[in-house]
């Protein structure tokens, strides 16, 4: 957002936060398909036409949708390979939060912590559909390749030696670890929280302080 | 299944392989909302009366792709355990294959790799359904840990002295590891693939060779 008008720019972004948390309700209930604009308009209680003001469709509602989603989700990953103790704790206990989250970076931020749930179910929702609608496909792949690069960007002042290859190797191997786990969050939990930490630990320390290039695996 | 009269049993295997495998495609063009059980009867080329003879409903179906699907998992999966280079390469690369399947195991096994993709899509929109449809979640959920326990049985010679609790704890991360690959394979593959199966290799060897002092993993 530019703020030439900040005044302006705050009714816009208020507005598109408001069709967003209406969209997000709507896809939930009705996924993708089921969801129309009129439903979100009326969830919204806008006018239809006031909708295509602030999104030129339903895809424009999706991708604003998923740069948000993504946008945390990068930001909890990069969070956590800054303070690996916490994290390897919270993915143990299959918390993925948007605690930490510096939300003056995310425009129209929804700040309540309890849309975590709709965020993950949303997120499998829209991959699911992104498996057979290029669009989607395009919106998911475009928002998380920017926002990986964002995230090497900023991990880099932290890891100066590390070569830009093993750096962004290094936060794959975490974006797995976090989505793994995000996954396994609907099924039984079988193993014990603690044991699970020192294991979540234990990888993380190997991933992330071992900051020598990974050129020789140890065998 | 009983193989009281065994022609019998295979005609009732090749009608529920037919209902399952046309299943698979309603649900994945329309979702499990969209698909509605006429649209199977029509795709399996059977009345809806004989779909009813073999699932007593379309959740049955969906219990039947789930367990199906997730079997496979935890085939992968523990077969990994077994063979940790050749996983974190396949992993690198998200190959995320179907290959060293010992299909004998699966009652009415579709055979054909090539229906990976459609495990995977077909997973996703389970899970999405799952987050907001308690009967999908259960059948899931009861999936999972029942064919969890079977793999736990399976790996426990392989590390004959490891603790229960460390072992399950590891398996999980197993899990966690696959899971995350296989979500990540929508995203563009930013990391060298080389690189990236270095660091999947020294995580395996901490998470699987560690305190296994009996056993020293093939590598």
């Amino acid at each position: 957002m530019h703020p030439a008008n900040q005044t302006k720019d705050q009714r816009v972004c208020a507005r598109r936060d408001q069709i967003v948390a209406a969209s997000r309700l709507c896809f939930r209930k009705h996924g993708f398909h089921g969801a129309g604009m009129a439903e979100i308009a009326k969830m919204s209680q806008l006018s239809v036409g006031q909708i295509y003001r602030y999104f030129v469709n339903k895809d424009a509602i999706i991708e604003e949708i998923v740069r948000r989603i993504v946008f945390k989700k990068i930001q909890i990953m990069t969070g956590g390979a800054h303070n690996l103790k916490q994290m390897a704790s919270n993915l143990a206990y299959r918390v993925i939060g948007v605690q930490n989250i510096d939300h003056s970076k995310i425009d129209c931020p929804e700040l309540s912590p309890e849309q975590n749930e709709i965020d993950h179910a949303l997120m499998l929702e829209v991959t699911a559909e992104a498996t057979r609608n290029p669009v989607v496909e395009k919106i998911l792949r475009d928002a998380e390749s920017k926002l990986f690069n964002e995230a090497k960007a900023m991990m880099t002042p932290y890891y100066p030696d590390m070569p830009e290859k093993e750096l962004t190797a290094r936060l794959e191997m975490m974006a797995v670890m976090c989505e793994g786990t995000a996954f396994r969050r609907l099924t039984q939990a079988h193993a014990d929280p603690e044991t699970l930490k020192t294991i979540y630990n234990q990888v993380f320390l190997k991933v992330f302080s071992d900051s020598t290039p990974s050129h020789t695996p140890e065998n």
